[in-house]
């Protein structure tokens, strides 16, 4: 593919100079390299109509990791890379100094898109690329990071490297984790070893803290769609509670007991997840339920024992928990009412906490937005799916900005944002990155 | 196991002459052929107390066919066996015509009991060794008829032969039937040859007519129990439709879409299911669901698609017909405020219309029921369960006896009836034929 040379100005503002930037560089970049590595599932006419297929240290990620770092390097970045096989690449600034960081992921699920995770590094990488046309020299180190396994996919855990930089005593316990993808199943360390991205650093905050971390994103929602805004300034990320919830009726013919008879789990799974739904309706959180099996399953027995997995979620931790606590108590009133023999259980799986993002970075993003998209076209958001930026947070300043994702369509491979709303995104990174490091100096 | 030799008297009545009756032949020839065929699933202390496994058309089917043939014989019967593999043990009467049959069937599910069905064709084998051991001479032929494959557990048609009895131009059809439950499947008429069961006689109410039709089962519900009742005095079987709906939501992630934007089909077939329950109830009918698949089936992914079986049961077809329109409306009415993309189908798989049974055979059963559990001690009941006679009720008069199911358990290794609940129903069963020969010569 060749590059296109269109270029457009980024305004002086705020002390930063005027910029040349590449308009068509970003977008470019994220479809040469999903070609290269992992495009699979065609879904339209065009050679991009693809999703992609990038699983955590295989194969695809070593070669997009390698073209990563050649590519950060042609652009004056110096590459470190830790003992979670997470990628720094950092670009020098004036004084020395903790860099300030543009980080995600460059892993999709088996059935991912172009643009979750990878959007966000390459953006990263198309703000160095960037500096260096234009020969800006920023006040402190700016580092492109790419964080090792954040989908959880083919290890499963999610935003499994930033948890250990995060909380380094985790380490020793994820190199065991071994891959659920692969016929012969392999560890996480065995992984980095094979593809050679066991680096040599700590993965750790001391060893390899940051300043800042910014995190440009698609939104996987249909918020900023439905709103029709360009850019959603991301004020935190939701509280998450997973609890798995078995109930036990049971076992009976379907013809021959009569409803007064029956301790159907199936009816009592039905009625709490309706109730469910509505009790976070009112809260103002969310409900899901994406996973429900049912025993024996067969067509004219009475189900015996259902089991699911419940996914609520709010942005406040102490409503979720008071919103826990209410759907617990609904589910015992249904319970009691279900027949006789109708008994169910809980098993807390995930538990995490409300994170909320920093506000000198998520001033700097909404300055940087209302020059780019103007002071209308950008709203506050909370993200509803966990990011790296989620862990990071909890070490060092930090904050997120979401593009419109078409229809809200994610972890698939029709996940879209137009070129336009992606080279948004980047301009609003771009200024929001070069505002905080000016700030710094401040 | 050596036979015990306890008797009683069967008292004179409605020109019955008196006769005596061994107490405990029965059921040790229920315990006797389940160790012999297929004996499984031990669930308490005594050598009894197992399930049996013996699918139609297996070598243990097999075994119990030719046990129950020489045994038959020994009783006197001549032995007839159908191109369906029924076979007709025939009792000789004072005159020739059609005979009067006790039928039912002598194959289980995988975890099945010792009771469901065989019970029925060993209780006929018990009546016609009581004929014998007085020297008794109906006044027309008795037959105990062992249906072929009522369960439908290997071969998937339940109430196979009689199916084919009542209308034999299904036969080639079913012949072609395959195993689902072995390795290699095979059809049917393939395993009738193989275990020598494929008789010279065409299988046909035309070939083979029978004057009337008693069948003696265990409920395998609850209601005889809880009433504290001995005999069910069957009148008929309730109709019944399996129809399966497909909902079709969109797939979205749960933490990023918010109840408005999403289209969740699992939440839409929970709604479905409580209002089916609901609309049922006030029917006074039935509505279960046993079998419900989830897609994707991702913890953080709102189902796209659910798919379940809905098992909807009525005494009256009318009643079952608007009890269907009215849920099918109902679900219209919920899937129109389930969000943008939600929509479902439903396709009928069975359609089972109700049995009346017959007024001149319930009336022998209600006379002796009278005289051998007392007056008080029998209730009218419809049968929630598909039985063989609901298929040969279109063709000649018929009627079935229940007696109770502990827990209304069957299906399950657990099934049982105390031994005092099997002679009850035994010499109602004996009573009621007796009467029914009488009729029939006045």
């Amino acid at each position: 593919m060749s590059l296109s040379e269109s270029c457009d100005l980024f305004a002086a503002n705020d002390g930063i100079p005027e910029l040349t930037i590449k308009n068509e560089r970003l977008i470019e970049t994220i479809h040469e390299t999903a070609d290269l590595f992992g495009a699979k599932y065609s879904w339209g006419p065009l050679a991009t109509d693809t999703g992609v297929c990038r699983l955590a240290l295989s194969d695809e990620d070593k070669g997009m990791r390698d073209w990563f770092v050649k590519e950060a390097e042609k652009a004056g970045c110096g590459i470190a890379i830790d003992d979670m096989g997470n990628i720094f690449a950092i670009y020098p600034g004036r004084k020395n100094g903790l860099p300030t960081a543009i980080g995600s992921h460059l892993d999709t699920q088996p059935t991912g898109g172009r643009y979750d995770g990878i959007y966000g590094v390459l953006s990263g990488l198309e703000v160095v690329r960037t500096l260096k046309d234009n020969d800006y020299v920023p006040e402190y180190p700016i580092a492109v990071v790419s964080w090792t396994n954040e989908e959880g996919a083919r290890f499963p855990m999610s935003m499994m490297a930033s948890t250990v930089w995060a909380n380094p005593a985790k380490k020793d316990e994820i190199y065991n984790l071994t891959s659920v993808t692969d016929t012969k199943p392999v560890t996480v360390k065995h992984e980095l070893e094979r593809i050679g991205y066991l680096g040599p650093f700590k993965c750790s905050f001391e060893g390899m803290g940051l300043a800042a971390h910014f995190e440009l994103h698609i939104e996987q929602g249909p918020i900023l769609e439905t709103e029709k805004k360009e850019i959603g300034r991301v004020q935190g990320i939701q509280a998450l509670k997973w609890i798995e919830v078995s109930i036990k009726g049971k076992a009976q013919h379907t013809g021959t007991t009569p409803f007064a008879s029956r301790s159907d789990a199936l009816l009592a799974a039905s009625k709490f997840m309706v109730k469910g739904n509505e009790i976070a309706a009112l809260h103002d959180g969310l409900f899901s339920v994406g996973i429900l099996e049912v025993l024996p399953g067969v067509v004219n027995v009475v189900p015996q024992e259902v089991k699911f997995v419940m996914d609520i979620r709010h942005h406040c931790d102490e409503e979720l928990d008071d919103m826990y606590l209410e759907t617990l108590k609904a589910f015992q009133e249904i319970a009691q009412l279900s027949g006789k023999k109708l008994c169910f259980e809980v098993k807390h799986l995930v538990n995490q906490k409300a994170v909320f993002f920093d506000e000198a970075c998520m001033d700097c993003i909404k300055r940087s937005a209302d020059q780019v998209v103007g002071i209308d076209q950008s709203i506050p958001i909370v993200s509803g799916a966990g990011h790296d930026s989620g862990l990071v947070a909890a070490r060092c300043p930090t904050a997120m900005i979401f593009i419109p994702s078409r229809d809200g369509v994610s972890h698939n491979p029709e996940e879209y944002s137009t070129p336009q709303q992606v080279q948004n995104g980047f301009k609003v990174l771009l200024g929001a990155v070069l505002r905080y490091d000016k700030l710094r100096s401040k």
